[in-house]
């Protein structure tokens, strides 16, 4: 039995003069779209986590510099490239982990250096900004696709896959990373059962990536982070696939908190352990996960995370948002080119190498 | 620098004609004694987790059965002691996992089957039932003293150390078991950084641990369950030390949730991995892990656990309240009567014979 193509909510939908944005943080009980008409209010909405997912963070800060360059008030081309410059500078402070950001906004730097060398005018300038951001956002959506099509070899009907957090199509344009071989198998009726750990502090595995994947009705359980080891230990779980916010040159995984746990429990357990990854999110710039800058949040996600105080005032507290999985504890990490595995730092640079290569072929 | 001997909040007091009880289900933000009457109330309130911590459980569940004996308005004395022998099998009821629950009822009923032996008269009997009770209470802490005592040489000043759970003063009549060494370390001026689980979906580690060592003024942070590899991995901990609720003759380990995650975690890094457990948690009748029945718990616990609900409606959960940890990830069993290292099976035996041959030596 096979079910129809899913159709999602949207976390990011623009609309010309404005970006309208999922707020990710009230799921699963209230969805609300904000609209959002400045930079400002991306960066803000990054930098709270109302958007979040390295690809969506990308996709949204794109859009930041759309309404942002839209509201240049100057005439000349220097000033407007200025004004795009200082404004992607800022965008790229709202949260410090994710490469996807500084990937989008490069890539939208590299359009506004194009405008200017082609002589184009501020409208035109505007306009191919904007083309650009669509076009990320789009190709978002094949590159999950693909990186679902390359995953799905490695799941065979009945198994039980556990993931982390929500690498699920609310973090991306469609499909997700992690989640897509899951929507897939889905559309093909290749039943998979999932786990999903809740993700504490701020729970995106219980608000989003269980929720998504009910809406889509495939078939989620949910479980508390340290449930993982005994689930694993009972024979439940036939893979783990998680997806990356950042891929260093070696391999190493930089993802949410939690996952190099899970990475660690699933090699003691013989569990495949494998990351979802775009091209985008690999940093052959970063040589190994010790140099990804991995952010800390503030101690109230620990403490108050519920609307309510669940431990004492003034408790110390350590809350990094993210943490590094070791290139030995990963299987393979899938994109939407194929499957790199084992040795990675070889692989991914071949990878990246024909990449390049059939670029300038295409040119 | 040492300090004096801490004075901690008391989650069961004993008053003649009630048994009062900290609700630990609303710390750290509330302190309510409850008042307890009747069986039937111990009961409820070991079955909410208003009292929680294996060794806390049997002691109440030693109370429950005073406030029972006395409620008796029969006149024989058999009569009674069917009626004692009813109570003990309701309360044995209450949870299914922690072995003192059974043990102190068991030793509850082995002191009415001495009374009715011993010819004593109803009121007899309830004092001698309520003296005993009492002296559970009073054996326990000195029996949490001697595992702090025996736990101390394991930890040097400056060590990290991370606990799951609440296996802490309020899981016991005082010092709590993990926490034992803790407690003395403290007053000794020994200082160790410890680190607390939070302990989901209940929080113990939270809204328990963090509070009563706060309180205490030891050094202490909070992390997610999902924080602790990444931490280990930082080389902030020296040591892991845990409570248990149930030890198997081989050595096996259940304890809270997440327990069996650390282990292995703790095993990656090595890291020893010790348990904290009174000999009456020690069930050498159950000779391996498989066999400890594990309570699973309502989704509820998981899914609106803080007042909100932070997954979807309907989905589907598990909630085991306790895993098992086999013994090849144990480093020592820490008794009031010395540390216990593998093999188990043999060596937790030897430990038994030698307190019984002792025991009947006494007598």
């Amino acid at each position: 039995m096979t079910t129809p193509e899913y159709q999602p909510l949207s976390s990011l939908i623009w609309k010309k003069d404005k970006l309208e944005m999922l707020d990710q943080r009230l799921l699963p009980e209230t969805i609300l779209m904000l609209k959002l008409y400045t930079p400002e209010e991306v960066w803000e909405s990054i930098h709270s986590m109302k958007v979040r997912g390295a690809p969506a963070i990308g996709i949204a800060a794109a859009f930041g510099v759309v309404l942002g360059a839209k509201s240049y008030d100057g005439t000349t081309v220097q000033g407007w490239l200025d004004h795009v410059k200082s404004i992607c500078a800022h965008l790229a402070t709202s949260r410090p982990t994710a490469v996807n950001l500084f990937w989008a906004l490069d890539r939208m730097m590299q359009k506004s250096n194009e405008v200017v060398e082609s002589g184009l005018s501020l409208d035109e300038g505007n306009d191919a900004l904007e083309v650009e951001a669509l076009l990320i956002q789009k190709e978002d959506e094949e590159v999950c696709r693909m990186i679902g099509e390359n995953a799905l070899p490695l799941f065979e009907d009945g198994m039980g896959v556990l993931t982390h957090c929500n690498a699920g199509g609310l973090a991306t344009a469609k499909y997700g990373t992690a989640t897509a071989p899951m929507y897939l198998a889905q559309e093909r009726g290749i039943h998979l059962k999932v786990f999903a750990d809740e993700t504490r502090p701020v729970l995106q595995g219980a608000r989003l990536t269980a929720f998504e994947l009910q809406q889509a009705g495939i078939d989620v359980t949910l479980l508390c982070d340290n449930m993982a080891g005994m689930v694993m230990s009972k024979g439940w779980i036939q893979a783990v696939i998680v997806g990356t916010d950042r891929v260093a040159a070696n391999g190493d995984v930089a993802n949410k908190i939690g996952t190099y746990s899970v990475a660690l429990l699933a090699k003691a357990h013989n569990i495949p352990f494998y990351v979802a990854s775009p091209l985008s999110t690999i940093d052959l710039s970063t040589p190994s996960g010790d140099l990804i800058p991995i952010e800390e949040r503030a101690a109230e996600e620990v403490t108050e995370g519920f609307g309510k105080r669940t431990a004492p005032q003034g408790v110390k507290v350590y809350n990094p948002a993210f943490d590094v999985t070791p290139n030995e504890y990963v299987t393979a990490i899938i994109t939407e080119k194929g499957v790199v595995r084992a040795p990675f730092q070889e692989n991914l640079a071949a990878l990246f190498a024909k990449e390049e290569a059939e670029f300038n072929e295409s040119i």
